[in-house]
């Protein structure tokens, strides 16, 4: 598990006065991001390979809100590595550790032409770095 | 069941090409604002009354990519209404019927202390809008 | 001239209580791809010939705000078209003609090596359509 | 003058495979927060006083792209301070100090009732800090 710090932006408010919910899904990226370039397998890596990694799903529950000027915490743990999926889950809470939210996503890969792509076959050494981060 | 359409804007798309995954969580709230706008108990009338409804949880799964310039329709049912609930279900196609993607939401209703509050108590007009709209 | 109508959604309005100043930006957008559909050289065109369009300058002087809900009224100008660069201005106004922004924006072609192109000279066909939508 | 890091992310960007411009008035806005938490003005004490201060104009001239997983760095300068309204200028560069982008933009006060309001006169210790932090 990584954790990843996001101060809360004035431009992911609405008119509630807290984060609108879509910038969740948005902060579960940022920290996905910062969580494979830690593992060192930086996403920048994986593109270079000829390979992106789309969502397939993603899901939130809110349990708190976020508010304007604070700082969240975005734990991140990669909680399966399939030959062409892989699992993330997420828990976001503020630095005193009060829950604001959870959630889940997958993902695979895709090659050059848009073929879903095994990672272990054709980049065993990236695949590895997922292996190795598993449950972290 | 009522059905939106909503042409993929340039500033939706990212560096894969294609519509970026936390844009179909923003389609569902404006497909969701449209269907009660269309039943007949718009979300400014809400707030008019004193009432928000935040989002409690949020799922989408991405089946095919969405691509700029092409218009996409977004079918709403409101699947249930609770005391303090309701849930909302989306499906996302081409104008050919093409599945993108499916989701869902769940929201309840807030005053004005920020409380969760029964709108079939304080709201029972607005809440038999809501209770005839069911599964349409 | 040609204008859009765009609805407000909830998600572009922070917490002040109404639209974000940096959903203009976007709106703009929205509204040049509009334009340039309806004058015949859509940007899909532009994109499908090997050019893309990027935005040189933008600016935005903010008169009244915009509320959720609301459909305002985005007014697109072409106001010069040169061998390397066009200028495009656009005026908000509420649906009874309240002015509630103004705007311009610059752009450029580039070729698929990245290097700016005249369009004169690789799509005089298609540099003729922006021609002929010259002030209108 | 101050200087704020900014870490691209993913979904800021677009087809064209960099930054989308609308993102860059969105991190004047992140800078310019980060700026005034510096000198001592936060945003959340603007607010906590009853004032918003909402943007009048804002201009962006964009040199060179900015891409995903780099750093940028956004230099702020508060440029005037007038009795309703204040100037602030913008600088983003690489962390090699290539520039990228040049902007402006303007803000007023406006009270609780929407009414413009001189900082001078009713927050006089807030316009000081201002002062004091001019052409930093």
């Amino acid at each position: 598990m990584e954790v990843y710090r996001h101060k809360v932006h004035y431009y992911e408010t609405d008119k509630m006065g807290f984060v609108h919910h879509s910038n969740y899904i948005r902060w579960f990226e940022e920290a996905r991001t910062d969580f494979f370039d830690k593992v060192g397998a930086p996403y920048t890596l994986t593109e270079s390979l000829g390979l992106i990694s789309p969502v397939l799903t993603v899901q939130c529950e809110y349990k708190k809100s976020c508010y304007f000027g604070e700082i969240v915490l975005i734990y991140v743990t990669l909680e399966k590595v399939e030959n062409v999926r892989f699992y993330v889950s997420y828990r976001v809470t503020s630095v005193d550790g009060e829950l604001r939210a959870t959630g889940t996503s997958s993902h695979c890969f895709l090659n050059e032409e848009g073929k879903v792509t095994s990672l272990k076959k054709v980049q065993p050494e990236l695949y590895k770095k997922l292996e190795d981060a598993l449950g972290k």
